[in-house]
């Protein structure tokens, strides 16, 4: 009855994603059930030579499973460190010492640096269920996490990933804060502060939710995946570099909690700053611009939430000797044109090359951000930021300085070409009174985006143009025709994507 | 490549054991998955004939899934009232417009009526995922829920359930809050107040989590599953009875709030007193006796916790015309000398008998319980209630009546014996300084309690008893010897069970 030893289970791979949730299905009439007194949703304690993963459980009463298997999800797989049918020992997970904790706080308790620790620790381990993930969420949006707080989860959130060291002297970063298409800044803000000699290692993000993150749009164009000597080489050579930066390990609790604020469609202020600034300081940075777009679309809805939440960025990045600048944008509609990885690659170069008229919000916006980091680098009086950055567009020298980054990290491509496209006309006359962010993401992805790098929307039309019955207000991009159709069958469901006023 | 529709799968039967939380299996690679911009841990809505399921989605890589097909935990599978391979149409589910009430409790607004009502409505359509329950349950704890806000959330309850209606007339019950092993009081004191021709009405759970609730103990002694016409027969009859009330449907939003605090090990006062009291409205109830047990391992840890929930238990009573009594007991140790279904039932049926003396604990909170009852009926002085419920005890006319609602309930039975007995034995000479409660259940369910109705853990000692080196501490009784083999190892595991100083 039993071959495998006492609790001990044969390990099958389900092929199952619950990102980094681990999760176990076992036979409910098994003897490791019975013996154990496990219930469906209990958490387990899985070991196969000297890996351990804590896991949630599903009790299965069919032959799905067999009675002497345990069925796995990727994670607990991967986490394992599994090849074949090999015997995983499965045991009731002891109670979490770290919710003590998280109910202290709700309770109304400070959570002090040490309590911090021992929860992200947890979190980093997998030790967390995503029940309890959304607890200790919500513990941090009430009572709200105070500045004191947020420096205690910052801390523990860099001290838990790997952390970057560069050569002595001043390592300017930039981050956006999120929600808004399009807004595909980053390239252009490095090969712009580059050119004066400042050092910007920028690493980036995959689309999680979005049609294209930054690493999805330079992979268009050049090799993104470097490793950390093939990062630095880059830097040392050029100042700067456009690298994919997930795998790198940096402050890895805040993939988890990310996802559940997500699930919750809960912003928790002290969990964003924490997120952001453990990744910046994780990535040696001295000096960070945030972009913090605002508008009624966008992560920021009104002025005065975002003046709250520049305020905790000071407070927190002060803490730990980082000097941080918001820039407060206008999060009203897409910037650019281009949404989806090609597409954003395309505007990029179109700014560097020429700077036209209609993606002059892409080129400002890049000149705003970029003019924050040379202000802050003292290299020109307050106020004078954005004209020397442009200068740089201008004349050419911020693209062959993205060339040379390029060149450098392995190769340039030109961005795929999509073969299909629709475009989507105004039913009437009158001027564009809203553009839903949102939901134009939403259709970029529906039309293939990131997947297909080649897909996404084309806008045509922005806040406050004139536009007769019949003109195209966006064209749907894909390579393959049925996303289209997808797209389409959405836009005709949601007609307020654009609005039209008379 | 569709045969079944746009957005249409193939149901699979998975038999997946998810409580009340839908679950629902897609290839990350179906056409669904990709026009929807499905992501696992997404929210769908399932339809099929006119009913709707909202589920939580976990994606599969593996042909564990075939392509055109949903594989659906088991309530998943009955809440569509599925019965094969039908086809459900799958969409992204729309934002659940009831967090926006969460979130506004976490912010601190004071959760209203009309809010609480619409939470508990998605709460048991089975709209809100485990991780936005969660996070619920953590808002009714930060900000603490008020009085007022208890007074919401227990009406939201009652009005989302079934609801019964006695004939004029007071209806007692009573309650315990739960976490004392063996406990088991509920039978003797219907027994002893319907002595008297009140009218108790008693429903009672099967365990959940301990080794036997009293539907499962009084199972042992005659049948509990009535349903609603033959309740009613028995109660006008006899003024009570002992029937199994889970299948009933009071409070259905109840069992997913107490899942989720089980799994944060977080016990909210509004929620307990929301749950308990809500279900007692729906059950008719105008008088209840509350027992609550104070001691280190019971629910309550401390007398001025008991106080505060006993007065929150008033107020709340009180809105709705209830009245409540709360009783604060012993909650040191278990009560009784069983533990498991039918080793309490027969420490009922001696206590009945003859009130030995090694029972006098059962025996005297019965009386106790039972007095309360009898005082707030107005039948006896405050005060001498217990020597009142007592002298039914001892006359033999509580045993008969207790006999009269079993024979109405369709028959009497006498407890199950089980086969396999082993001693545990005192390490040591000394005093019995602590009994572990929760050790003690889990034990008791090691051995195989409640599906082992003869199955559980009989008690040879109380706290402050002598005890010699070798003497037994208690018994370990099973119908399956490998299950004795489990529940030693655990004994030998955890020492501090019964400790034993000098």
């Amino acid at each position: 009855m039993r071959p495998l030893g006492l609790n001990a289970l044969r390990a099958r791979r389900l092929g199952l994603l619950t990102h980094d949730e681990a999760v176990a299905f076992i036979r409910s009439d098994s003897d490791v059930s019975k013996s154990e007194g496990l219930s469906s949703y209990g958490r387990l304690k899985l070991q196969c030579d000297g890996a351990t993963v804590y896991a949630s459980l599903y009790q299965v009463t069919s032959d799905l499973i067999d009675h002497d298997e345990i069925g796995l999800s990727e994670y607990a797989w991967t986490k394992l460190g599994l090849t074949g049918p090999q015997a995983v020992t499965v045991s009731s997970a002891p109670p979490l010492q770290s919710m003590t904790h998280v109910r202290a706080k709700m309770f109304g308790e400070e959570l002090g640096t040490d309590a911090a620790a021992e929860i992200v620790r947890d979190i980093v381990a997998g030790r967390f269920s995503d029940i309890q993930l959304s607890s200790f969420v919500a513990a941090c949006a009430s009572p709200v996490l105070t500045a004191a707080e947020t420096i205690a989860v910052t801390k523990a959130m860099v001290e838990t990933g790997t952390r970057l060291v560069w050569p002595a002297g001043r390592i300017y970063d930039k981050h956006c804060i999120g929600g808004l298409p399009g807004n595909r800044t980053t390239p252009i803000v490095v090969a712009i502060v580059t050119c004066f000699g400042l050092t910007m290692p920028k690493t980036s993000s995959r689309a999680i939710t979005s049609p294209a993150g930054t690493a999805d749009t330079m992979e268009t164009l050049t090799n993104v995946a470097l490793d950390m000597a093939a990062m630095r080489r880059v830097v040392e050579t050029t100042g700067g570099c456009f690298v994919w930066g997930d795998s790198v390990g940096f402050s890895p609790a805040d993939t988890s909690v990310i996802r559940i604020e997500r699930a919750l469609n809960l912003d928790v202020d002290g969990l964003l700053v924490a997120s952001v600034l453990s990744k910046k300081i994780a990535a040696g940075a001295t000096h960070v611009v945030i972009d913090m777009p605002v508008g009624p679309t966008a992560k920021m809805r009104n002025p005065a939430a975002a003046a709250r939440l520049s305020d905790l960025f000071r407070q927190v990045a002060a803490a730990f000797g980082l000097e941080v600048r918001t820039v407060i944008t206008d999060g009203r509609q897409p910037v650019g044109r281009g949404i989806g990885p090609a597409l954003e690659a395309m505007d990029i170069l179109a700014v560097l090359d020429t700077w036209p008229d209609e993606l002059s919000d892409l080129a400002d916006k890049s000149c705003l951000l970029a003019g924050a980091v040379l202000e802050m680098a003292g290299l020109c009086a307050e106020g004078s930021g954005a004209d020397l950055a442009g200068s740089a567009l201008r004349d050419g020298r911020a693209r062959r300085k993205f060339d040379e980054i390029c060149a450098a990290q392995g190769g340039s491509g030109s961005p795929p070409q999509a073969q299909f496209t629709r475009p989507v006309r105004a039913t009437r006359s009158g001027r564009v009174a809203s553009l839903d962010n949102r939901m134009i993401a939403r259709i970029a992805k529906l039309a293939g985006a990131p997947e297909d790098a080649s897909a996404g929307v084309r806008l045509a039309v922005r806040l406050g143009d004139r536009v007769r019955q019949g003109d195209t207000l966006f064209t749907l991009v894909s390579g393959t025709p049925g996303k289209i159709t997808y797209a389409m069958e959405y836009v005709s469901e949601n007609p307020s994507v654009i609005e039209i006023s008379r």
